[in-house]
């Protein structure tokens, strides 16, 4: 079985207009994916962010849950928020696995034409073999550019329902039915 | 195909050391569960909360994107918050049905002692199927106490990875796995 990780990209990210932007860290963004990368076996949770203040505010999150009250009232939450690095770039999170040759980047895609995409049903197979580290990339705001879509090797179909034509899951909802998916039971 | 309808409970809840509480709303609970459960078709999305000034926060939430500027610039977001409904108590979200009678509760329990589960596999069937409406109920805090599980018409397995013994989900991560593995495509 390949190793999974996640990461959640806050630069460079689309707004509604399609310009790039680099989007604020959300608290609940790194408690929610941490315990759902933690709950399917990711070995790390990556935040990208370029700007340091950011950062640190997830340093100190994490600070206080490995040395303070919380982590001794919530030990669960405590193991979570242990998986959570943070790197400033996209090439800062290749280089935690040695290099962008190293490891498989997938990511979901909305986008169906000009594109080959990977069923769950595939990448599922293919997670439970043998290769790469698998770090599975997300968006925060408007999602990402088309650029580091293309750049990725793999690029999931999108999530749906027969039931609804509608879908505007967040970011958090998104990344836990994904690791179901890839690594749920049954 | 049966209407499905999703409940987020706020008391009777139960807290670390098993006692019963009230639990406080959060923002992204409201938001993240309503597009979780307009994105898989449901047609109402309740929060039950026994306090009048936590539900009137709820509904000014909704009317500053049902009047306001957001629902403009997040027209996804607004049909999302329209499908919101506040209730006092279990018995109001039984009343909104017509009375206990004519809607099945289900919920997902932790517990596997002493109890009939119910499997995501044959919960897809039986929804797919013809019968009353379902409401999937789902606790705040440390879940909710035996005496409501124990009043559901169905408890479903709980949500598991074989990549992980941890489990310790959010509950927006466990609503929306609970409604992909119910309604999600393929």
């Amino acid at each position: 079985m390949r190793t999974l990780h996640t990461a959640l990209v806050h630069y460079p990210i689309l707004d509604a207009q399609g310009g790039i932007v680099t989007t604020a860290i959300t608290n609940l963004d790194i408690h929610d994916i941490a315990r759902s990368s933690k709950s399917y076996g990711c070995e790390s949770y990556y935040l990208v962010h370029p700007v340091a203040a950011q950062r640190e505010l997830v340093e100190r999150i994490q600070g206080h849950w490995r040395d303070g009250a919380s982590g001794k009232r919530i030990p669960d939450r405590k193991a979570a928020l242990e998986i959570v690095r943070c790197v400033p770039t996209l090439d800062d999170l290749y280089a935690e696995f040695g290099g962008r040759e190293h490891v498989e980047l997938w990511a979901t895609s909305a986008r169906r034409e000009g594109v080959t995409l990977t069923t769950y049903r595939e990448a599922r197979a293919l997670l439970a073999g043998d290769g790469l580290p698998v770090c599975l990339i997300f968006g925060t705001g408007w999602g990402m550019p088309r650029a580091v879509l293309d750049a990725c090797d793999r690029l999931i179909e999108p999530i749906s329902s027969a039931a609804s034509a509608y879908n505007h899951l967040s970011v958090r909802a998104a990344a836990a039915i994904s690791l179901d998916r890839l690594r749920g039971a049954g």
